[in-house]
């Protein structure tokens, strides 16, 4: 497969929740022009997007927004279970926990590890609270691929470390720092500020949304 | 000024961490190819999307990095204090009132708001948790800019026309669900499922970094 930039990707997510909410108001077909026109893109972009996955839609009859979902969802590997690790329970971690749209796409929350001898052990939605020195063990037997970084920045790169060490491939990281992988490894830093920038550019410049 | 699209604002979003990043290393000048390696989109979209503001680099020198990071960061409205008030201090809107990357880019949450009686009168950090029947006088006095939203998904959309009668025109939502609002009010939603469908897809796909 072609080298897919991580812009694509995302825009696939975005598509994806725009043929949702299609689908929720029963719109049966739609062409590369009005997702274009709903996402902010241009419709090359989205035809450039979906092409490299090869041709879903039928010339002049445009895409039926569920096979399209579906399509983009396998692509986005939402058409299986993925079993997911958090680190640090403090307000992000455990707001994390109650998630409703991780489940929703196949992202379960299985283990969850602090380093707080005041919250090991405890549970939280069933959750057990495991001791993060003992994470390699539980990692592997738990065959967890994804973990969710939700410690202060000043240990972020340790833990990371860590998870490297177990082998662990693909880490969301909500710490507000930039942290050294290697190669390989996917590492994904969540910045909640970014939304609000756009928020902060449509008042400043009053445009017409 | 032309109309600018969401996906443009993000990327500068993106541009101005990346030039973060390169002054924290010390690196004083940066080309468009380079801002355009390190982001995954192309050094023709780099320059395009700059170029909607006027030009700041010098042909074959590149961009001075920190001019260049000050020139984006006002474009975003990074160089003006916005009062925010956040509603709901369930987990997510804990965690946000901690989150340090908000105040340092200028967003200052200013109001705390809850309907929930138990949480009404205390304290998050010196903020006072305000009862939300009473907001519209608060938004006011305290000449609020931005709304988060933070509430469970079945109340969301009655707490955002509240917002909106308010005069609240920019809106961030993390309740998981789609809202209406009139034209001229700008509303993002942050789903944190997003990035984890980059990292899915990356396993899925054994893409190299």
């Amino acid at each position: 497969m072609e080298r897919i930039s991580t812009a694509t990707i995302s825009r696939l997510s975005q598509y994806y929740r725009t043929l949702e909410r299609l689908i929720e108001r029963k719109i049966q077909t739609v062409s590369s022009d009005e997702i274009a026109e709903i996402d902010s893109v241009t419709s090359a972009q989205v035809r450039k997007d979906l092409s490299f996955f090869g041709s879903f839609g039928r010339r002049g009859l445009g895409y039926d927004t569920t096979d399209l979902k579906n399509n983009i969802g396998t692509i986005l590997g939402l058409d299986k279970i993925w079993n997911v690790a958090l680190i640090g329970v403090g307000n992000i971690g455990r707001a994390l926990v109650d998630y409703g749209e991780f489940k929703k796409q196949g992202f379960i929350i299985k283990l969850l590890f602090d380093s707080d001898p005041e919250k090991i052990g405890k549970k939280i939605n069933e959750l057990l609270i495991l001791p993060f020195s003992d994470i390699q063990t539980y990692l592997k037997a738990e065959n967890i691929q994804i973990a969710i970084v939700a410690v202060p920045a000043r240990v972020a790169q340790n833990v990371v470390n860590t998870l490297v060490e177990s082998d662990i491939r693909a880490i969301l990281n909500f710490a507000p720092i930039s942290l050294k992988v290697p190669s390989g490894i996917m590492i994904k830093n969540e910045n909640m500020a970014i939304e609000l920038e756009a928020l902060s550019f449509y008042l400043k410049n009053k445009l017409k949304k």
